[in-house]
């Protein structure tokens, strides 16, 4: 039995986790896990885990509660409440599904505790990938990707040798409006932006995929996990989102790995690696496409391969900048391009900082969040 | 440095496996190798390899010649010098590119003198494939696919666990008359058939193309390779021959590999092995079609999953049938759909035997082949 703690339980991803959790035949446990806001919710879950000893709610209003309800449970709550769970003292994979900059600090302290990270949150990459990959280093620990384009690309990287790698693609469906010309773009609403043609995931994600921002986010991540420079980390438009990564090796092989747009195939893989675990599903193959990425028509793509070569802080104030940006397009504050037009100025306007420490990215990330909030929010 | 026997060195994949091997920085050494009937094309040969030391002869007419002009050189012939090739006491790979049923004694002799096979004979494994994996058990040697689609299932393959698999899907180009109804295909000249869509290879293997036999004959080679039922070996249609093959896993996840038809990447990813070795080729992806295969089509191809099924000496009746059909219709004895009556004819007549031995094997080999050309060839 593997023991996992999943934080983000309540969202898209965390749901999933649990519902293959359920369907492991005990051999995967959910030992922690954090809820979310919405406390309907959250009693359904914990009633279908048992076995969980710890729990973070979002704050601490239904504390006691839950406390009262569930004796044998510890809750905890908020963002200390998340670093308690990474660091609660029995072994197990982490699987972080937080949303936004919020999921770092819980992954250092995982990884200080010595528990292997299964890793949907890629803020935690983009911003502190360097400082992660030397606590991996330190602590021994594996860190595997959740994301569907690196879940595919890892698989295609299993038994090879790192040098052999000419280049990772990594593909994008080109999101909710990948038909209209830039033009078309000045009108769109809120709701069209949350139509995505391929995937149904949390609403962050699904305009990220709009602004192709997402894909930019995945180089940056990419660059981390797999420690290859920017020049050998391409992108390429693919419509079907069948295959989601493909690795070009030295002699002239290209692998690809497919599968249907589920992510309870990728969050398996990731609980179950080294093994693989049966999972009925029946992908028909038919017409491919791919299309060359146009950066002109998706600068915010152009954008994150500047701010990942520049390195420092500048990924931190790009992903800060999008994520308050994108918080006001939900809200319906500002408009689609004008999340693009708040994350280029923000990037072209800061001056950067080389080696940054983890306090300062998480400051600086706070100050360019706040900063957004308070200049483009309508208050 | 890595020793090779070339068997077949001067056929298509032979001229291949030299060019690799001269471009090899002397990783690669040619040791030994079988020549073909052009004397011209054979001293070309010999004169590019200076460090090999023995060398087989089609027949004994310029032995004499040879062997007085290279007196380092141990020159062989015929039948009985692919068997010394193959026997010759310095370790080394067998690259055996031989056409047609010759492949398999040199094969057996090679596996037996405890050498490592890289194999582009498919007969060996349709013909035998039971005696020479038990002989690889025996022995200990491996036995590395070159065919394009053998090679690239084995890199799907790579680091992963034999018991994951869900099946293996082969594509096939559908050959030079793949956009013609049956109907149209009664009045194909060899010239037409001639005519590959996307590979340029050896005459018999063009035509196997055009019948879908080749496919056949691959699908019980891949039954063997990778030790899977016929149940779980699919084709399919993909007329853009740029994915070679694809393994669905128990997972959902499917690994492709994709490649330019170029065969110098899977004879290269053979002799290298397990290293990858550079070699400039840049596939552009554009799109990539995907059809259901249709057996009314290709009856030779659900002919060669009945016959594979079954086993034991049928896979042999089929490949010799259709092997000597195809000479004729490459002397132009007879008509294109005569190869598919002649071969399906020839099984069903056949009384089926299990368990032969390999004398038996080849012994019917020969006795179909004849029978065929005596019956349907004119003299």
């Amino acid at each position: 039995m593997k023991n996992i703690y999943v934080l983000g339980a309540a969202g898209s991803i965390g749901l999933q986790t649990l519902e293959i959790v359920e369907k492991s035949n005990e051999e995967l446990n959910i030992i922690g896990m954090s809820l979310g806001s919405n406390d309907v919710l959250n009693q359904s879950i914990i009633d279908r885990f048992p076995n969980v000893e710890i729990i973070c709610l979002r704050n601490q209003k239904s504390l006691k509660t839950f406390q009262d309800k569930y004796p044998n449970i510890k809750f905890v709550f908020s963002d200390q409440g998340l670093i308690e769970i990474a660091k609660y003292p029995k072994k197990g994979i982490v699987l972080n599904a937080l949303s936004g900059s919020a999921g770092l600090r819980p992954t250092v302290a995982a990884i200080e505790s010595k528990k292997d990270i299964a890793l949907a949150n890629k803020e935690t990459l983009v911003m502190a990938g360097d400082i992660i990959n030397q606590l991996i280093k330190m602590y021994h620990v594996d860190l595997y990707p959740v994301d569907s384009e690196h879940s595919a690309l890892w698989q295609t990287l299993r038994g090879e040798d790192q040098s052999d790698i000419e280049k990772l693609v990594i593909t994008a469906s080109g999101g909710s409006f990948r038909d209209l010309s830039r033009e078309a773009l000045n009108d769109v609403t809120l709701q069209q932006a949350l139509m995505h043609p391929n995937w149904s995931m949390g609403d962050k994600i699904t305009i990220d995929s709009a602004t192709m921002m997402n894909k930019g986010l995945e180089v940056i991540e990419a660059h981390h996990l797999f420690g290859l420079p920017y020049q050998k980390i391409e992108t390429i438009i693919h419509k079907e989102s069948v295959v989601h990564g493909l690795t070009y090796f030295k002699d002239g092989t290209v692998k690809a790995s497919l599968s249907l747009s589920d992510m309870r195939i990728p969050i398996a893989y990731a609980l179950y690696y080294p093994k693989r675990h049966v999972y009925e599903s029946s992908l028909e193959l038919t017409n491919l496409s791919f299309q060359p990425m146009d950066f002109k028509r998706f600068p915010l793509l152009e954008l994150a391969f500047y701010v990942g070569k520049q390195g420092g802080l500048l990924p931190t104030v790009m992903n800060a900048a999008n994520e308050a940006a994108v918080k006001l397009f939900l809200k319906e504050q500002i408009k689609f391009l004008d999340i693009e037009k708040i994350v280029m100025d923000t990037v072209h306007q800061f001056e950067n900082k080389m080696e940054p420490t983890l306090d300062e990215i998480i400051t600086t990330d706070e100050l360019i969040q706040n900063h957004i909030l308070l200049t483009y929010g309508k208050r």
